[in-house]
């Protein structure tokens, strides 16, 4: 795998999501979501931090130390929203609230920024002198990264330099502090890394020296990553500032042993043969290398990154997307080890591949990159949000008894303002383009207004994706322009049939590419076979053994109590059958159910005993029921719901 | 179900084990495992403590605050080996070297004693100010229960009243402090209720007052425990105690809030609709409630016991008998949750449903609760110890990657002395008395001599148990004497075949009867079928949905990899193969296997995807392995092990 600089997204400006599917989510982000979220960090005195840093308090900041980081991802959501809506006259008045509420926090943010440049609510307020003592734990640079992608996404929307102006002294101030000539520090927690790259592309147009020293300084800090000495083991030896977090101090020190693959110190990216802790941490820092090291010929790198890429995406990833099983570390344990029930996935990891394999996707223009993005994004990802926008889940298992919910906020509030961020920003994730090809990455309905050699070029994509894999292209041209037109085949299809008269297609990386010279309105047709699969899992899932899951198109389907009428556990599925419903407008905001058949044991008919010899079991009655999406789960009456099926 | 006193153990020093099996783990006890354990006591400070409280130190104590207790288990295990093999002059010099072990031991407890009885080095040591304050984390009253075990059992076996005056004054400290007429309050960690039984039963024929007076206490304290107002709850107010044990505040009162299902606190047993929390706990306390209802007429308590033990055993334990799969609360999740690779399943644990199971079979004179006792002592318990008698599992999973593997000893060495006082004490749980009557519970050898009436008895079983169900009883009686001889016929027995002249035999509760005069020698075999059986596992436990487990009498099989040559992962067994081969001496310190066939899925035909269609897997390999008991397993070269094998 070789990282070059091929894709790019176009500006959210340029990228209107028409989709049904997707246009929904935007439009309740903007009606309900980002209200709600902005609201929370007001009322859990967020916001306030900022405002009392400026009237030089002390000692009264309230909640987790790291929850500037909250408001800053909120900023980047609503940033983003206002690029990608802002022509939509039903939601100005939404927009416009937003749209204050925006100026009035960066405000409040640019008021707390201290001479210097440093700027972190929880050190100003309360431990202003211990500063930059516990990188290991602390979560600064991880806060202020999310400032600089904020900056760049707000200066990115609305042109406006406050917030941008607060990130480039956040930059300066912490690159003539750390880099390669200084201290060698970064954050326990990354995502600096990736503020970092977002801040290059907003000021390189201005400042492209100043671009440059960014780019380098992140990817100094991933490349640096793992060697040793290792700034967060020596940092165990000062024990003021260990006492600053003292569970976290015990999670990356359990016994006082360090214990440095939870924030992926054990081994620089270079040498580090699998994927390991946290898994939201993992997935920033592989997003921000196989960003910074595009262009470099560094073969070592890129060859670490595919291994990684491989290890996670072969041995470590559920049906879904999910990433991370465990919630002691919320993070990796071993390969293979995906337990359903006990699955943490935390929606922040699944927003985190999509993060990474798009990335990817970018830097190879393959479509595998895109399979990946396109399962976490459709499924883990977008399950964090409940149907109507107000709730989320932070852990997202694969089966439940009945007692997971989503809630309107968490203590910890890391996910609900990362997967509003990602669904603002779709426009950035569904195409892209070279200098002479726009590609199609997933087929949403969506219009795209850019120009080829001066040319402007409009694109429509009409679709009912996901629930369909009928697909219709249609270019506009105001003058004849030569470009290619590249359309990714999903993995999940088995078939596709393309209808165009102008140009032969091409097949390549997953990509079917029509090349010609474009004029007027020209449309192509695809049809991508999207038939019910059933799939098992690799021999050494054992938690899957004997089980069997069902997906259609890019989306996994699972079993709800309320459709079952009984506990999902007491079906049996019989993996021949699956039969596709209609589309069904009044079923969980519109979903497509699928038919399939089995077994359901019944109660009464089990003996009492945990173990049973196996023919002394009840024969089971045949049942018929219906599987919805997963991301949809949980929105109707409360019960056990299950993504791997029994089978008989 | 009702409580009533029926059987009682018979003092160790009457019932000789002469079992091949279990004599060989007795006389390792004695070789090994007790000094091993008196070692480790010695060089961590634990004995040290005593008699740094009768020195006077302040501040020396060093380790967990309830290290106490294990040298009061290990003086209860070598109390009752003692007792089991004090006739065994081959043991004679690792016997008088443990004698004098105790001996020392107990004098340096007795020096640490205050003069008002109070006795925990912990507090004595580093706290002596906060007694008591912390009723719900300390463990004070868990560490002076099993001192009054330890002083039963050290008087039991040598008449020596050194520890038992100790004890005496322990329980008469603590029952001037707490009682139905004085503070309410009991432990957070149940165990001083078992050993107020224990004392009373050591005092009784001196001073059967002061055992009513136990015993009461004891009652009250099972009984008390979950009503309202919580005394753990309270304290939770107490800032200075809660900060003796932050780690257990935490578990307690997670983010402040009580949970008070941890410690069995959340309802009185009488309203408990289920087991939870901590599993030994709930073992410890309804072991001792069990007990202390007994011949109380009490059907609220014994409706609510009964019911505990049905939700236990129909809901919540391995077919090992290990109970409590979670780590983080070291007890119970939910109904049917049973995880095999995290099984947290405590060897503790498994101890603890030894003596509940023990007292409910005594209590009703019922096979049934002989059969679960069984499953967790040959199984859940037993592979606690290794075989060497050298090494402990805390943590006892039915399913390991291959890293999971006994250990020496632990900080928190609540295991290895726990395992060894149940073996030490076997006697007590094989055999049982009535006034009328004998009954072999487990017909494991061994030579019984008692009396009734008056006059002398000998009864003498003989068998390979648990290898064979060919079990010879013969009784000696001096002179014509009438007693019922009870055989219980074990639940996984199918069919038995009993071999008598001299009377017809009566079938009752699990039991085979054999009533009649007894005079001069008389023999009665028994073969019990033992055939291997493969168990399935109610739908509801989604960890074994399409896997099945082999069991051949009362032992659970596993597979190992160091028998398959790769991965157990890999093998789908064929649940109609079963061959049991011959003894094997030389195996695992003698063991049966057992042939299976199944199939084995070669590495290199999986495709590398995780998830792939189930038409696309190649077909596996036929393969013949063989299955070994899984108390030993974890002895050989290190490798993957599964107790529930996939079905193809």
């Amino acid at each position: 795998m070789r990282l070059q600089r091929r894709l790019r997204s176009l500006p959210l400006q340029q990228v209107q999501i028409t989709d049904r599917f997707w246009g929904r989510y935007q439009r309740l982000l903007a009606a309900t979501t980002l209200d709600i979220q902005y609201r929370q960090c007001v009322e859990t005195g967020r916001i306030e931090h900022f405002r009392s840093v400026a009237r030089g308090e002390q000692g009264t900041f309230k909640g987790r130390y790291f929850n500037d980081s909250d408001v800053y991802k909120w900023i980047e959501a609503g940033s983003f929203l206002l690029a990608a809506l802002g022509s939509d006259a039903e939601l100005a008045g939404a927009l416009d609230r937003l749209s204050g509420q925006l100026d009035d926090t960066i405000e409040a943010i640019a008021s707390a920024q201290a001479p210097d440049g440093y700027l972190d609510t929880f050190f100003q307020l309360q431990h202003p002198d211990m500063r930059w003592r516990n990188l290991g734990a602390m979560h600064e640079m991880y806060c202020m990264g999310h400032l600089l992608e904020a900056a760049a996404a707000h200066f990115g929307a609305t042109g406006k330099r406050t917030l941008l102006d607060v990130g480039i002294r956040v930059a300066d101030h912490v690159a003539s502090l750390f880099g390669p000539d200084r201290r060698k520090g970064y954050c326990g927690h990354e995502e600096f890394e990736i503020g970092l790259l977002r801040l290059a592309d907003a000021v390189r147009p201005s400042d492209p020296d100043s671009a440059d020293r960014y780019v380098d300084l992140a990817r100094w800090m991933v490349d640096e990553r793992g060697s040793r000495p290792s700034p967060f083991e020596a940092e165990l030896q000062d024990e003021e500032a260990m006492k600053l977090s003292p569970w976290l101090r015990n999670m990356l020190a359990p016994g006082g042993v360090y214990k440095a693959d939870y924030c992926q110190d054990h081994a620089r990216i270079r040498e580090a043969p699998e994927v390991v802790g946290h898994a939201v941490r993992a997935m920033y820092l592989l997003a921000a290398a196989t960003e910074a090291f595009e262009d470099r010929d560094d073969t070592e790198m890129e060859s670490a990154i595919e291994r990684l890429w491989l290890d996670l995406t072969q041995k470590r990833m559920y049906l879904t997307g999910g990433i991370g099983p465990s919630g002691h570390n919320e993070g990796f344990v071993a390969d293979y080890h995906l337990p359903n029930r006990t699955a943490y996935a935390e929606t922040c990891a699944a927003v985190g591949l999509v993060f990474w394999s798009h990335r990817l996707a970018q830097a190879t223009f393959d479509g595998e990159y895109v399979d990946v993005m396109e399962r976490a994004l459709y499924n883990g990802a977008l399950a964090g949000i409940s149907l109507a926008g107000d709730r989320f889940f932070y852990e997202n298992p694969l089966e439940s008894a009945g007692d997971h919910h989503r809630q309107a906020w968490f203590d910890c509030a890391c996910c609900p303002p990362n997967i509003a961020r990602l669904i603002a920003s779709l426009g950035a994730y569904v195409v892209g383009r070279t200098e002479d090809a726009l590609a199609i990455q997933i087929p949403c309905a969506c219009r795209v207004e850019t120009a080829f050699g001066g040319t402007p070029v409009r694109v429509t994509v009409e679709s009912e994706f996901p629930w369909s894999g009928e697909v219709r292209v249609t270019v506009d041209a105001s003058a004849p322009v030569s470009f290619e037109l590249a359309i990714r085949i999903p993995g999940w299809c088995g078939d596709v049939e393309t209808e165009f008269d102008g140009v032969e297609a091409e097949y390549r990386d997953g990509y079917v590419i029509f090349a010609t010279t474009w004029s007027g309105r020209q449309t192509l047709r695809l049809d991508f076979e999207m038939e019910p699969r059933w799939w098992v899992s690799h021999f050494q899932v054992l938690d899957n053994c004997g089980r069997t899951a069902l997906t259609r198109g890019p989306l996994v389907y699972c079993l709800e109590e309320v459709d079952l009428a009984s506990s999902v556990a007491r079906f049996a599925v019989d993996p021949t059958s699956a039969e596709v419903e209609a589309f069904d407008g009044g079923l969980l905001e519109g979903v497509t159910p699928i038919r399939v058949e089995g077994w359901i044991d019944q109660p009464g008919a089990w003996p009492d005993e945990l173990y049973s010899a196996e023919e002394d079991l009840p024969a089971a009655t045949p049942v018929r029921t219906r599987m919805v999406p997963y991301y949809a789960w949980d929105a109707r009456a409360a019960g056990s719901m299950q993504v791997w099926l029994r089978r008989p």
